[in-house]
């Protein structure tokens, strides 16, 4: 890994005094974390917006042309998170490994680093981290929270658990529960990082560690995030230098030059732990399971107004994990608009330029700051 | 691995005077081919049915109740490849580890294993050595070449290749080239195995090498075998061992249990070298890109006969493989019958007991038998 980008802010949430109680029972003592913001927040604290990071993604949602973040087309002046507008806040995730306390970090009760002593997360772990950091910056109420993919499940659970402090939540290319094939993935995933003999039970030095599992599982995860059209339209059968086949095992297809890339990069800003970590409370994560998950939200006086969204090629999360939230939402009485979205994408549709999808989030927010007390009209289309 | 099974029959096929002379412009001074067989050949050597399997086959097709093939649906007494009427034959592949020459034979110049020395192979490199078995066993024309997955491949190649040889070929489940998605999860197995410390550069001992890296491959393969909604319908949530989670990393979803039992089996009957080098020819696979690949069986004056079966849950390779195919073989004038068989289970459909799907394939057989000397009628459906 390369050492922890430079990060705006960073504050400590949770002491020994006052410790992070654990959806599974546990708690940690010492939970720090990293975030960024943009834009500023009114005086009455209603103008804030908080997006949620996906599975390998980071604080640095948005920045300059010299270090662009992962949601340009989402976030930015003018853009449907709009930072002239809007107090933008996105932290680090529990359990990652961009500053956030997590499997890497220093365990306060031996000094060592956690390894695999690190307590399994939920999604509600991690929505608790989110709610202290909300208030610790003067938000009692976001205006809206939004994510894409693990980031829309946060955003859900984050209603779910406390409807009040939510006004919006928009969840996209989210599952309320992951399928057997995505568990499928993900088991795999772990399998090779954790049987890779430089995993060494999780005690591998700083710099180390399982590189050949986390770059296979990283190639593996990619192919799900592609559809296979998208896949057919970038690569075909192009050859990576020639025209003609080589015939050899090495990289010959255009295709596995960019997986082989996508696996080496990663390497550089992710951490196998955190990989394992945040995947797995992923394959547990199952919202609606119990059955008041929805009490709260029903019973509101003013209820979390959901937009959901989905894109047809996505078979990651395709369009049936969407409608399994919107049904379920419905059958709360919970105001929900839903869109499937036309993209030949897949899954990293969420992160990529496409007027009507981000038309649509745009739209969404814009009527959720109506009354906020900015500068008035803006026109998202 | 487990010792080579027991098989019935074992054939020099070519020799340092009489060399393989391969695709790819090498040779191989020493081809050695272990097969089965079933049923009687006829006086006049035509009702023998040559039966190709796919990545992971092996020459056991049919057996016995102790001793089960992989195709007892479609081979047997009464079956669609009925062994009452037909010769059948099934030999293991080139590159294989059953006991026909492979990486880890014996390189006669050497007198070391091949490893990856080996030649790398083609699809028409499996099929020289069919047409070389048939003539040894004195079929100048088969009835009928079948297989699913790169078993119907090969039986197409074989059409392509010879159509004077091949009477009617039966193509399952198969692809005339694959896609960016087949290959990059392909790359991503083969990246497993070879990255294993294990794999020593394919110099690894019997019975030893990357057993993880297979592990893997093998288990990641398999999701790609069976459908979303076959494995929902299968495991969905389930846990293995408990009604409510565990919180763990170890296995607990029954989809997690069903992978590892896969990948943990496959070691004990597959060796990585066989599985790098089917996989590669799998890659390259393209047999139409030749714009006179389909010139021989145009000009046939008693052209191979095609029955092109897909399955509509397949995603390995969906029905547009197929598709196209038929289309390339259209475009030919060739005879061709197209059907997609609705299946729930995937890519491995063409395993299975499917009513439909054995049908289809007994009435194309039933075609071809007429004719042959053996005793008449025989109802399939």
């Amino acid at each position: 890994m390369t050492p922890t980008p430079d990060l705006r802010h960073r504050v400590v949430l949770f002491t020994e005094d006052d410790p992070m109680l654990l959806d599974s029972g546990g708690r940690l003592d010492h939970v720090e974390v990293a975030y960024e913001t943009w834009g500023t927040l009114d005086a009455d604290g209603t103008n804030a917006v908080f997006v949620c990071h996906a599975l390998t993604g980071d604080s640095h949602a948005t920045g300059t042309p010299d270090s662009p973040g992962w949601w340009e087309t989402m976030i930015g002046p003018g853009r449907p998170v709009d930072t002239d507008r809007f107090f933008v806040v996105c932290p680090n995730l529990l359990g990652g490994c961009r500053g956030t306390t997590g499997p890497a970090s220093v365990d306060p009760a031996t000094g060592t680093p956690y390894g695999l002593d690190f307590p399994l997360l939920t999604v509600r772990d991690f929505v608790t981290v989110h709610r202290r950091l909300a208030r610790h910056l003067g938000i009692d109420r976001v205006l809206a929270a939004i994510g894409g993919s693990l980031g829309g499940m946060q955003a859900l659970q984050w209603a779910l658990d406390a409807p009040t402090e939510v006004g919006r939540a928009v969840v996209i290319a989210a599952s309320s529960r992951l399928s057997a094939q995505n568990i499928a993935f993900s088991a795999v995933a772990r399998s090779a990082i954790m049987r890779d003999p430089e995993f060494a039970d999780g005690r591998y030095p700083e710099g180390g560690g399982p590189r050949t599992g986390l770059a296979i599982a990283r190639m593996m995860a990619h192919i799900t995030y592609l559809s296979e059209q998208a896949m057919a339209e970038k690569f075909g059968r192009r050859f990576q230098d020639s025209e003609e086949p080589r015939h050899r095992f090495g990289v010959d297809f255009a295709v596995e030059s960019y997986l082989e890339h996508q696996g080496q990069t990663f390497l550089d800003r992710f951490d196998a732990l955190s990989y394992l970590y945040l995947t797995r409370s992923l394959d547990y994560f199952d919202c609606f399971a119990d059955p008041t998950a929805t009490h709260a939200l029903a019973r509101s006086a003013d209820p979390t107004r959901f937009l959901v969204v989905s894109f047809d090629s996505d078979w990651r999360f395709a369009t049936t994990h969407s409608r399994r939230i919107v049904r379920e939402l419905e059958r709360a009485r919970v105001p929900v608009s839903f869109r499937e979205v036309a993209s030949p994408h897949g899954h990293d549709s969420f992160l990529l330029d496409n007027a009507d999808y981000l038309d649509t989030v745009a739209a969404f927010l814009d009527q959720a700051a109506e009354g906020i007390g900015t500068a008035g009209g803006h026109d998202a289309t």
